[in-house]
Parts: structure tokens; C-alpha cells; sequence
């Protein structure tokens, strides 16, 4: 077994790695590799018929998780997909997004790896599984082709960006979660956003979401991009507000258009765009207990009543989606009025911008613009299944990104976990990602350990939904860390585990804590030897 | 306001308390004073025509949260219940237990109080609350007398508990939620328990189970009842077990006697029973992934198999109910079989040992007995709401009381998290309480932090529940509180909160960190000036 607990320096300034087994599996159409983390296990566990000694697992960790790949963030990572060979100047001069190939039933390398990513080298079991009710396959490439040609997924890839790793975003794949960083004008430095943009990834983030607004935005975000194996996503109103002095009203179109193609040249892989706030919408905001508490949102809204016209945003929606295209980049219609209270969750505000972005969703697809949907925001626990109900009829079954939901307002400083219950239940419905909540929502910016506690809470929310959608996957895992549990194999159940290193300490402090000094202790350190139910289930069942 | 920052040190060893505003209601019937916190805010708040410039708030700290009580440990808490001028033994020779009382349509003093308890002095607001369909009524005594006499709601209150402040458990009050501590042989002291029951109930703990198997279970628990204001369970199998010398096939009937007598006479208020579990489960249970992985459970399937007996909690279960019976203790049927991964969940193993406890129910209802359900364990999402149903019909809709469910087997160290998922879930659905689920689960003892994670964690499951059912009090709760976000008053957030001590910190450093000292600065500290969306859809909605 790989020596976890030695760690190594990774030469991203002060992050320190811990080196796992790296495996990669390659592409049998395109000269792809596939990198995946592969837990070794210390017993061969026999699940339905199957032997497992390993566990390959979906890793979005990129170069930081292979300890062979030497690291320079001055450099940025190796631009793997400038090697894949796919000449899309060549195939296809009209348009370069995954859509528009899928359309023509072109399969992409991207539409390739994320295949391949998503099966974790299980096709055989994926093959066997049969628990809960309808048999399913292994995920190919023609698959995903289909997803994407549909509007059903999305493979967020900007050409710009070329160090990306590829992922979908789909209700049909593994639920996915952003994780969001950032700067703001209450300070935190670069340094510090690409260290946690770096550690989002490492703990599970698929995205990650560079919502700085202070100072460095352009610089800041390149050293993200350069060294960023998960898309990166933007709400370029953001800069935008910066470069007209953050006075909404000074904001004009061409001021955002250049900010767009600025942010599209670096590489951005998705933007949130609110286009879908509309005059007509700002009564019923008005008339909320929270108003609108999107900060594009809001922005839009008092350019809006400034200038007394419709927001920009929509007006030029076919002009933004001309850019988006060069670039492939995908459009992830911003929620400008999710509710910020439960009180005002499902109302006209929010529905009513909700089939708007069902009409801008169209209109990106005309022109083979990759779309996917935000949402909510504060919903209690029984209204939530009405939003995801809505999306895919109002928003023709494009993917929902939701910011939690928040199942009530009183939970501040445990935001994460109330973001992580409403998150599970949107999820096991069809919702395709997860926007993290850490900690510190309302309260403040998270630190680097805030990250972590909102990515891996979201994380248990995502695993939660995969389990309950029957991902064969997903059910392998959770068999495995069982089996494990109940045959006392320590290191396999943290290794099995979502984040193997907190965990692994947490058993070293609790076992030192009692005197013991056993590395694979045969009974729960919960319990102690007399108590331990599994040791006592063990030996009645042994007992005739 | 009450200056918060202020620390005073409690009497109990090294416990700090924060001074709340305690008040106090009293009865009408009976001379009752029913303690609550009271939130005073900063300013007068306009909710559905009601101003409201103050929240009292249900409080299970007991004479922990008063700062005009002394306390002294030693002595224990006020014996308040034998005040109350209810002369059981007069009314009522022939039994003295809520649900004999319940059934001869006597009201009762803590019939009273749990009414009291649950209207927060908010008896006008819930009758003007409509929202979410069907019209509500303020809790009466006669209404908690239907319910307990119908066997849907229990009050624990052991009448050797004096110390006791009534609490109903039942789906048509709000979601309770129960923090278990407890020594193992692995270590851990009285002091350390007994400040762990006391920090569970300031931070919103409603009953306490003591789980103690080590040394000295009888002293902590002595310490811990006699410094209880909440209902205190235990497992007696534990100390019974103990006493054999921790071999299983060592337990008698007659050693168990003793020890539920001895319980019962320091005036544990209700007893986790694993009668449930027969020699005809064994088989099923043996051909699980993880077996047996309650404690309890796998005690008596060791008993059983060794002697080839019927569990004698089973065949001796109308000799328990009489103990019972005589110091008006809960019965909470254990479920030994409750599923230990999530591929056993829902198997015939469990649902077959809950229509036994279905069974033992009417049984204990002979006697006038109070039950409640004890539920898993580890449920994917999707197979949640069979959990429910099944126990409502089984069970004769006698309380629910689940722990979890985990909603995956792999998020050790995070545990906390994934149990409260699956208990929102079901606490939404109708489980009265659930038992929380610490972030040490599976892997070690919880210690104070630990147990401060795992309350919190679940009061926002329990409440996120209450507001699914449409509790109008949870719901004035939140809407205080969006109120207050939306005009940046700070310190009402931080008072209507979950943990205010916590956020207040929280807050203070993130401000600290970026250099503001301001104290209520209007702005949210997330985003900074200018990116507030709150003070930007203001600034929108006020210009026109």
C-alpha cells in the first residue's frame, strides 16, 4: 500500500500532497489519458460475484494528484488537450462547440473522456448491476454524443483551455459540484484563491467558480486558468461592475462585451449570465422579504431603473451567444431572483425569470451554445422538488446547477450542512450540480479549511444523490467501505472514504486518546472490544 | 440587549455560560413556570400585521441558560416537578403513568407544560398563520391528552426525575433530537460525560442518552440525572452486560431485572429495549453485508444462539412493562436489526423485527406503558419514506425516533453531515426525533466540540423538518431572521440563530481579518460594499 501518511511538498507554493496511486486509462478513439485515483486495498472483497483489490475512483485532482507530474505554477499545467488531435478548424468551420459536433454526430475527444471518466474502469460491473430495478450500461462515448445534442448535458470547455480535464454535466452522469473562490474588496490574495482553487480540486470539486470582484481580477484569474484541471466559471458582470467604477448604472454593453471576450481569450469554461431579469420582474421582486440577493442580479436591477430599460443582458442574448460560440463556451443562466428567504421560494419572481431562461435556452441553442440553468437559493424541504419539476419542463431538460437549497434561513455557521440537505434531496431528483456552501456563508469568506468542509459536505450530498439514482458506481463504493467496516480493515475504510486524510488522523487521535496503539484495531474504536456490535454480530454468527 | 460577550462562569466545573434572557410562563391549571430564551431585538419587526420586538425561543438548557439560578453540581438541579400539587398516588392508585392518566382524560401538570412549551408564548401568531395550506391552532392540554392517549406522542418523565422539564416527542409537535454520550472502556470521565450532557442541552439537545459501558456507570449517571433538566434515556443491556463480565452468554433475566430496577429507581425516563429481535431473524441477519450493528442487538443474538432461547426481553416483556409501568418510564423498542450499510436497508431482517415491535407496542399499551420506535441506521435517500410508512402502519403510529438515516456508508469523519440529510428527510416525512450522529461516528468518542457539531448539525435538520410541516413558530423564526439579514441588523441574526456564539465569533474575525471594525456594518461581510446584493436591490427598489 502507498505510504499515505509520508507527505511530499507539491510545488504550488505552501500546499503540501499526499501521494496517491495515479492510474490512467487510455482513449480507443483518441490518443487520450484518463487519469483516475486508484485506492489499493489490503483484501480481496468478493461483490456479487466480482474480486476487488482495488477501486479506481473518479478523480478531480488533474496533475496534483499524480505525484510523478512535476508542478510549476508559474508554467501552469501540461496543455493535454492540445495533443488529442482533433482539428476542429478542420471538421467543422461553421462552429466549434460540442454541440454543434454532436449535432452532426461527431463524437469529440471530450465526449470521449468523459465516457471513459465517468465508468471508473467498472464496465463489468456496471454491466452486472441490477440493484434497485432497471438494468444499466456502461456510459460511451456515443452516449454522451446524445446527452449533448439534446441539451440534456454539457461539457463545459472553453478552446482557451486547454490544460482542462473534461467533465459533463448532466442528470444522467455522476451529480457534480462548484466549489467558489474569490477574492473580494474585503481582501484575500491571489495567492491564497489559487491555493484554494488547487485544494477544491484535490478534495472533489468538479468546477470551480472564480467569483473575485476586488482588486487582480484579470491576474488572478489567469493564474487560476493556467493552473486549473476543472473548468473554471465566472460571472463576468463582476469585472465588469469593477471597470465601471462599481456604479451599476455606468455599466453599458460594450464595456460587458469586451469584459466577456477578455474573459473568453483567457480561457473561461462557463459563464453565469443573468439575462433572464426582466423589467416586468422587478414588482414582483419588490414585493419579497429579501428582494433579490443574486449580486448580478442586483446589479442588473439598478441598471435597469437607472436607465429605465430592459436589461441588456437579454436584449443582446443572440449577440453574447455569437461570442460564446468561438469559444465554446457554455452559458449557465444566472438565477438573478432565487429567493434569499424560504419565505419567498417558488413565487412569481422566481418562476417567472425561470421560463424566461427556458426561452434564452433556445436561444443559445440555436446557435450551439452549451446551456445550463441555475438555481435555487432558500427553499424548505417540501417545495423543493416543485423547482426541479419546473426546470426541466420551463428549460426543455437543461442541466440545473443549484445553490443548495438552503432548507432554512436560521443556520448560519452550519450553512454548508443546510446547503448539503437540500442539495441531496434536488440532486436524487435530476439536479446535475451542486453549488458548494461553506461555513462561512453570510458570514464572511471562507479560508482554506471552509473550503474543504463545503466541498466534502457536498460531496457526501452528491455521493447521497448518485446512490439514491442507482449509479453502479457509486453503490460499489459504499459496498466496498461496508465491507471493509465489518472486517475491522482500517486503512481500506479511510481510503474508501471521502476525505481519507482527516479521517485517518481522527482514528490516530481517538485510539492515542485511549492508550491504544494497535494500527488495525479488531473492534470500533467507538465502542471499545466488550461493545463492539460487529465483533459481536461476528462471533454469534460463527456460534451454532 | 443583554451583553452577550460577557462571559460568566457557570457553577458546574469548567462550563462558561453566556447569559440568555431567560422568562418564564405560567400555568394556568397547575402552578407551572415553563422556562424559555428570549430573543430581544434590536427593533421592531413587522411580520404578517404583528410587530414583534422580541422571539421567545424553546429552550432545553434548562436553569443552564438563567443566569439568576445557582447551580451546584453537587446537589443537583431544583427538583421542580414536586411542586406541582399532582398527587398521582390519590388520583390514581392503580397506575401513574401519562398515558393512564392520558386515557382517563386527566390532564397533567407536564401535559400542561409541554403545551406551553411549544406555543413559545406565540399563541397569536400561530392562530393567524396560514401559510402552506391547512389552518393550525395553538398546542392545548387537551390536545397533547388526545395524542398521548392515542399512543402518538410520549413525555419521558421517569417520577424519580424531579429535575425533569417536561418535553413531548410526537409528529404532531416540533422534530426533537437526542445527543448520546456516554464513557466506553476506551476511556473518557464522569466529569467529562456530565459536562457533555450539560453542553448538549444548552445547545439544544432534547433528551440525553447515556450510553456509558465503562467504569462507573452507575455514579455518572447518578451525576448526570441529578443535573438533568432533560429526559434522560439509557440502554440497560449495557450495565447488565457489564455486570456478567462482559460475556453475553453470562446475561440472565434476573441480572437484567435488577439492573432496569436500579435504573429506574435513579429515574431514567425511558429505556431502550432490544426486545424485537427473535431467533427467527438470525438467519436473515447472517446473510446481511454488515450483520447486527446495534450493540443491544448483537448482545442478545450472542445470547440467544448460545443458550438456543427466545430473547428473554421478549418472553419476559410484560414483566418490563410492570417495572415500567410503576415509575412511568418510555419504552423506545430498540431496532437491533437496523440496517449497518445501506445495501442491507429495508431488508427482511429490519422490517421484519419492526412488526414485532409493532407487536410489543400493544403490549406495552396494556400497561399503560409509553413507546417510541427506534429507526436506522444507514438508508440511501430513495428508500427513506418506506422507512416512515412502515412504522406508522407496523407501529400503530407510535413516535418515530430514528438515528440518521446516513444516506451513504463512505462519509466518516463527516457523519454529522450525512446523517442529517437522511434525518431532515425523515423528520419531514413524520419521525419525531432523531437521534444525532456525531462527526466522530464510526471512527472514535465524540468529545465536546464534537457534540456541539452533531446538535447543531441535526437542530437544523429537525427545524429544516418543522418548517417542511409548516410549524408557524419555525416559520416566524426564519422570517425574523431574513428580516434582519435584509436590514443588516447583525446581532439579530446572530441571536435568532442556531449557535450565536459560534456565528458571533465568526463574524467578529471576519471582519477583524479584513480590517473593519465597524459593528453593524451594512454590508454584507461576504461580498463587501459593493457587491452587496441586499444593499444593491434596496438601493434598486427605493429609486425610481
Amino acid at each position: 500500500m502507498t505510504n499515505v501518511t509520508e507527505n511530499i511538498t507539491c510545488p504550488v507554493k505552501r500546499i503540501e500532497c499526499i501521494p496517491p496511486e495515479k492510474i490512467y486509462s487510455k482513449g480507443t478513439i483518441f490518443p487520450l489519458e484518463v487519469g483516475m485515483k486508484r485506492v489499493k486495498l489490503s483484501k480481496t472483497y468478493f461483490c456479487n460475484g466480482q474480486e476487488f483489490s482495488s477501486l479506481p475512483l473518479y478523480d478531480t485532482g488533474g496533475p496534483y494528484s499524480d505525484p510523478s507530474v512535476s508542478i510549476d505554477p508559474e508554467k501552469g499545467l501540461p496543455p493535454i488537450r492540445k495533443s488529442w488531435g482533433f482539428q476542429r478548424d478542420e471538421k467543422a468551420a461553421s462552429s466549434i462547440t460540442q454541440m454543434h459536433f454532436a449535432r452532426k454526430g461527431i463524437i469529440t475527444p471530450e465526449m470521449e473522456y468523459v465516457s471513459i471518466r465517468e465508468n471508473q474502469q467498472l464496465e463489468e460491473w456496471i454491466s452486472s448491476f441490477s440493484r434497485g430495478g432497471a438494468k444499466v450500461s456502461p456510459i460511451t462515448p456515443e452516449f454522451v454524443r446524445q446527452e449533448i445534442a439534446e441539451g440534456r448535458a454539457i461539457i463545459p470547455a472553453n478552446i482557451n483551455h486547454p490544460e482542462l480535464e473534461p467533465m459533463i454535466i448532466g442528470r444522467k452522469f455522476r451529480v457534480k459540484i462548484n466549489a467558489n473562490i474569490g477574492n473580494s474588496a474585503l481582501g484575500s490574495s491571489i495567492e491564497e484563491e489559487v491555493e484554494k482553487a488547487v485544494w477544491s480540486c484535490r478534495w472533489g470539486a468538479d468546477t470551480v467558480m472564480d467569483l473575485s470582484t476586488g482588486a487582480n481580477i484579470h491576474q488572478t484569474r489567469e493564474w487560476i486558468l493556467r493552473n486549473s484541471p476543472v473548468p473554471i466559471g465566472t460571472v463576468p458582470m463582476y469585472q465588469a461592475l469593477e471597470k465601471a467604477g462599481g456604479k451599476a448604472e455606468a455599466l453599458t454593453w460594450e464595456l460587458y462585451r469586451d469584459t466577456l471576450i477578455e474573459q473568453a481569450e483567457q480561457g473561461v469554461d462557463y459563464f453565469t449570465i443573468h439575462a433572464g431579469i426582466l423589467l416586468e420582474h422587478l414588482p414582483f421582486a419588490e414585493k419579497r422579504l429579501t428582494g433579490i440577493v443574486s449580486r448580478g442580479g442586483s446589479i442588473m436591477a439598478k441598471w435597469c431603473k437607472y436607465h429605465k430599460e430592459e436589461n441588456f443582458l437579454y436584449t443582446r442574448f443572440e449577440e453574447i451567444c455569437k461570442i460564446l460560440q468561438r469559444y465554446d463556451i457554455a452559458v449557465s443562466l444566472g438565477d438573478a431572483l432565487r429567493p434569499g428567504s424560504i419565505i419567498d421560494a417558488n413565487d412569481e419572481a422566481q418562476f417567472g425569470e425561470l421560463k424566461v431562461l427556458g426561452e434564452l435556452t433556445k436561444v443559445a441553442w440555436k446557435y450551439e451554445v452549451q446551456v445550463m440553468i441555475e438555481g435555487p437559493g432558500h427553499v424548505p424541504l417540501h417545495m423543493i422538488r416543485e423547482n426541479m419539476d419546473k426546470e426541466l419542463a420551463y428549460c426543455h431538460e437543461a442541466p440545473f446547477y443549484t445553490l443548495g437549497p438552503l432548507i432554512t434561513d436560521i443556520a448560519a455557521g452550519y450553512d454548508h450542512i443546510n446547503s448539503a440537505i437540500g442539495g441531496a434531496l434536488i440532486a436524487s431528483f435530476g439536479c446535475s450540480m451542486l453549488c458548494y456552501v461553506t461555513p462561512k456563508e453570510h458570514l464572511g469568506l471562507p479560508d482554506r479549511n471552509d473550503v474543504r468542509e463545503g466541498v466534502i459536505a457536498h460531496k457526501v450530498a452528491a455521493h447521497g444523490a448518485d446512490l439514491a439514482k442507482g449509479n453502479p458506481v457509486s453503490w460499489l463504493q459504499d459496498e466496498l467501505m461496508s465491507r471493509a467496516r465489518y472486517s475491522f480493515a482500517w486503512e481500506d475504510q479511510f481510503n474508501l472514504s471521502l476525505d481519507p486524510e482527516k479521517i485517518r488522523a481522527v482514528h490516530a487521535q481517538s485510539m492515542a486518546a485511549r492508550g491504544h496503539t494497535e494500527k488495525n484495531p479488531h473492534f470500533c474504536t467507538m465502542c471499545g472490544p466488550d461493545f463492539c456490535s460487529m465483533k459481536k454480530s461476528k462471533e454469534a454468527a460463527e456460534q451454532e
